[in-house]
């Protein structure tokens, strides 16, 4: 095999142009590892460690790796802490009032909030590797947490059991967060794609908006459904229960947060008018109500909230059937969104300070901060869109502003929670409506129906199963829908004609270029993308076809040039299996018996050398195989006006052998 | 937009060279229709449909494409007929002992196997469109059959109703395939790779030999299980047992077969040497138990076969739980893996006398084959490879041939079943045997090794999954690797470094071509694959690390010239998401903050279209889009060489703006 590139013109006066070598085969073992890395740790976690000798650095940077404080923590300055101590306290006042409701939202007491905004944060500033996340629970996996625990147990008759199952859940969605984690396949997450995402979090953020209802209109009994049908139906069932006392505190609540939200939109160095709104409004709801004494004209309040530290919770798991079950399923499916949620946002805001996120080590840090939780009295937590914004836009500079939150929360928990005895739920509901007209992203939705009407598809697809079935429904869809949609493209790679940009050696596609002109005598294709078994007896009929369809075009048009030649334009083909491979042995075999010449244009390496393995490189001659479509053009032309194909071609190029 | 294609030179001196158009945008349904077909239809079954235009003639089409035999029994001749009536005979002769064998193997009545090669290679006959499938029941869904169902029903105990479950099976197993064949999802099957299925069918047949032992030591009692080990164990517990008789009988038939097979591989015009095997030690070794009534000395016979044609059984489906689920559940497995077994069958013959299978057209064949024997006592049937292969060997033209045969199973059913009353069960295992052992494709496996080295471990990971776990087992794992594998495809595009090709304009992978070179400035990237939410943040992330190390090479080699143009050759880049889009607008972010110049090169249609719908052409800038990565380098150099980057290019190129 040559070492191919060098340029060499025999006698016959045919130019064989640029040989495509085939690769010295290496190792098993090392090509194995290669792709082994390429696959599991593209980041290449271990690059410095590889650079550094010295047992001691080495274990220092191991160290470093598993917690990234030990990076940052040494070179940290006062006027780092200044900021972040703004950026801390300003997401507390969003922290306090959000982790109340979202407690609420899913059916638990409402000091769980406080909890689970006390310990994860100090674990996440540890391992996290973002420097912009805030952590504390979220809407969608409370709601789902509350919907699929309700399904087997309530929380009003059996309230401690349902609240171990949150803990449980807890801690399975930690151990399967840091699983994937551990196991580098944090690559499985990217397949909830973002059509999806968006429309299940805009469904859900409906989902939640309705369920609110039930607090603004101060109803006490209410579906435990979440579609639209039956929460509509529940609502207009009891239309003489509904307390225009709490309909007019939740309204003008909510009026007061949209209102600060739109302003601090408009004005961003604004941004603590619609930071701080939250505990404004549970601060004055709460003077309200204890002025009016309103609770005893229906408004609920939240009542007693004990004071005190997270107590341990690591007893109260419950790791044995048949609950386990429930709390398993439940903690999968929270932990999987919460987990796509948590990663997004990290990546995202990383991506405006130009730093990187390494997404299997948040998921680790993620496992340990839920795990952690569910030992103390936590439930699921993950880095909120909302808080994490506030928190970047109080201009955090590390995730120092998790350690003040959590220390602000820790010292509410001490001595503050007296204070929210009279808070209205109302003004929870209307904190959870505001937080959640932000998840739906309308533009979002347009952007991609311009762009992309599949992916608008998807999105509706999971937007509407979210509100007319329910969350998981919506989750279902929009999984299923994702992964089909990959099936599919995988399934079917597009196979193009191309076709001679006029005064130049350059072939494109002909569907993309209307100047490209066809080449008498030969029909070019070129296959996008790589080849395997998924797609190999799709690309053997789809090639076939086209052959079958270009042969009448011709017939059709008496051209006094048949077909001669089909050249492949193989540079697309990144991988190909032995499916691919034996697929392109058949495909050969067809050309030949319709009396036709197969060339190969820009094979890959991979291609080359499986193709050199299979041993059907002879088949097909290497003779016939060219650096690019030009070459091969160029060559078959020669033949095409000097004699019948092969025989020259052959004396020209095997003359050279070492060449070949 | 321009119409692409023309050189400009403007005054600057700048060769623009060719401009990369923005496609035409096609309404939406246009395009939804073009992809739908593309997806569902490529074969475009329709096609001379369109042509027509009588009513008449279309509906003779549309009946014509329902069955196929329409096309060509106009057209048969007796010469044909003479070619199908021998190959006929001969697959009837191998049919008769095969179907009573696998009827034992799926513990059903011997008489099931006749019954079951009478009516439906009549029904594929009309509908199929291969004219080499020999139809028959195949040994390995046999043997899924039985473990699936004795697991919940005993075939010794409820004999009439694991028939009637056998049956129902059968009719599950034909609805799932037509409609399968009906939503056009024949691409379904191609997820089996073909490592997976030599795997797997190789695993499966170590396991239906082992099974046979039984028969050839003669034991009264077996293990159900199916696995190697708890096998050998009730072999090896059971010595006392064995049958000295039936072990010689089985051994010597076994001998006498594989001798034949061995002969008739070497010598392929006396085909019919193998292909009359089985039958003809059939008849020995009933004449042989006959004449020495070894019945009595332990030598296990058929007994009574009920004389007559298939009996009705449409009454006796099982459509009610508990027993449908069972049913269903085995329907679905087997009717997958015959699917499986009869398109490849199919397709591979096809090849060979290349003529086209329609995939789709056989799957409905199939189903309502199943369909339609199920309701007259036959169990599932597919076109099993070896009875396919005497069918071809044999030299039939057409489907008549398993007209001839379906006749003469006719026959025998009706007036010669008695004669296989003295038919020892051990030959028919040592015909299962013999059988097998061509079913276990060591050479395959060991090109597997050779040529991709991971689709062997798929292929060595099937099949012990099914020799030491069971056949259900070893379908899981391999499905799993398999679609993990796609997954994995999926989500890791390859992205290669390109390099200069000396002395020539021409940029090619460096890993491949040793002697391409750098181009000093910048760093020309290939993405191999389509982009899309399943490696978006793959490759941005990928992207960002290659550039990283681009950036340190230069530093450590103290280079004067320092990084100023990314170059990312799109031409293997297919087909995008939005999630692909908006990895784009990031990396063009993600560029712009280190300072350098993000070029693309070669974009197809899609990405164009999509590019300009979303607004990010403007970001990155028409003049920075080429249609050559030379083209690109060529503009790059330009600008390297005169001032810095940006200005020139933008005048050069903008003052000619309707070419932009």
């Amino acid at each position: 095999m040559g070492t191919g590139g060098e340029v060499l013109i025999p006698a016959s006066g045919l130019e064989c142009a640029h040989r495509v070598p085939v690769p010295p085969s290496r190792p098993f073992l090392e090509t194995f590892r290669a792709n082994l890395k390429e696959t599991f740790f593209p980041d290449d976690p271990l690059r410095q460690w590889r650079h550094e000798t010295a047992a001691s650095r080495r274990f220092l940077l191991a160290l470093q790796y598993v917690l990234p404080i030990l990076q940052w923590a040494p070179s940290y300055t006062f006027q780092l802490f200044k900021s972040d101590l703004v950026a801390g306290i300003t997401i507390a006042s969003l922290a306090i009032p959000q982790g109340i409701s979202y407690a609420k939202l899913a059916n638990l007491p409402a000091i769980l909030g406080l909890y689970s905004s006390f310990v994860p944060p100090l674990v996440y500033a540890m391992m996290g590797s973002s420097k912009d996340l805030a952590v504390g629970t979220v809407a969608v996996p409370s709601l789902l947490l509350a919907s699929m625990l309700s399904r087997e147990v309530s929380a009003i008759q059996q309230p401690a059991l349902y609240l171990h199952l949150a803990f449980t859940a807890a801690f399975f969605a930690g151990v399967l967060q840091m699983a994937l984690g551990l196991l580098r396949l944090g690559f499985l997450v990217d397949f909830l794609s973002h059509a999806t995402i968006v429309g299940f979090m805009g469904g859900a953020a409906t989902v939640v908006c309705l369920q609110q209802l039930k607090g603004i209109l101060g109803l006490q009994h209410f579906t435990t459904a979440t579609d639209l049908v039956s929460v509509m139906e529940s609502i207009f069932t009891q239309t003489h229960q509904w307390r225009w006392e709490s309909v007019v505190l939740g309204c003008g609540f909510l009026f007061f947060l949209l209102l600060t939200r739109f302003f601090s939109k408009r004005r961003p160095e604004f941004f603590w008018v619609s930071a701080a709104a939250p505990l404004t409004s549970v601060v004055l709801g709460s003077l309200l109500v204890y002025l009016t004494h309103a609770e005893n004209h229906g408004v609920q309040v939240i009542g007693n909230l004990k004071k005190g530290l997270n107590p341990p919770s690591l007893t109260s798991l419950v790791l044995s059937p048949p609950y386990m079950m429930v709390a398993l399923k439940a903690g999968i499916v929270t932990g999987i969104i919460a987990l796509a949620e948590g990663i997004a946002v990290g990546r995202s805001f990383a991506m405006f300070k130009n730093y990187h996120v390494d997404g299997n080590k948040e998921m680790i840090a993620f496992g340990m901060m839920n795990i952690a939780g569910s030992m103390t009295s936590c439930y699921l937590t993950t880095g909120p869109f909302s808080r994490t914004a506030v928190n970047y836009n109080a201009g955090c500079k590390t995730a120092v502003s998790n350690i003040v939150m959590s220390t602000a929360v820790m010292i509410t928990l001490l001595f503050l929670t007296p204070l929210f005895h009279y808070t209205p739920l109302v003004v929870l509901a209307s904190i959870i409506i505001s937080a959640m007209l932000g998840l739906i992203d309308y533009d979002a939705a347009i952007h991609l129906w311009h762009v992309d009407k599949i992916d608008f598809c998807v999105c509706i697809g999971a937007f509407f199963g979210v509100v007319f079935g329910s969350v998981e429904i919506g989750l279902v869809i929009a999984v299923a829908i994702s992964i089909l949609r990959v099936l599919l493209f995988v399934a079917r790679p597009r196979t193009t004609v191309l076709g001679n940009i006029p005064n130049s050696n350059i072939y494109r596609r002909m569907d993309q270029f209307p100047v490209a002109q066809n080449t008498p005598g030969m029909f070019i294709l070129q296959i996008d993308g790589p080849i395997y078994f998924a797609n190999a007896s799709y690309l053997r009929e789809r090639i076939a076809r086209w052959i079958d369809e270009e042969e009448d075009r011709l017939k059709v048009k008496e051209e006094d040039s048949s077909l001669q030649y089909v050249i492949l334009d193989m540079g697309a083909v990144g991988s190909i299996d032995t499916s691919g491979i034996s697929m392109l042995e058949e495909l050969k075999k067809n050309v030949d018996r319709r009396g036709l010449q197969l060339v190969l244009a820009n094979p890959g390496s991979e291609l080359m050398k499986k193709l050199d393995k299979s041993k059907i490189l002879e088949t097909i001659g290497q003779e016939w195989i060219f650096l690019t479509v030009g070459e091969a053009v160029g060559a078959c032309n020669f033949l095409l006006h000097t004699c019948k194909p092969g025989s020259v071609l052959d004396e020209a190029c095997t003359s050279a052998p070492d060449n070949v």
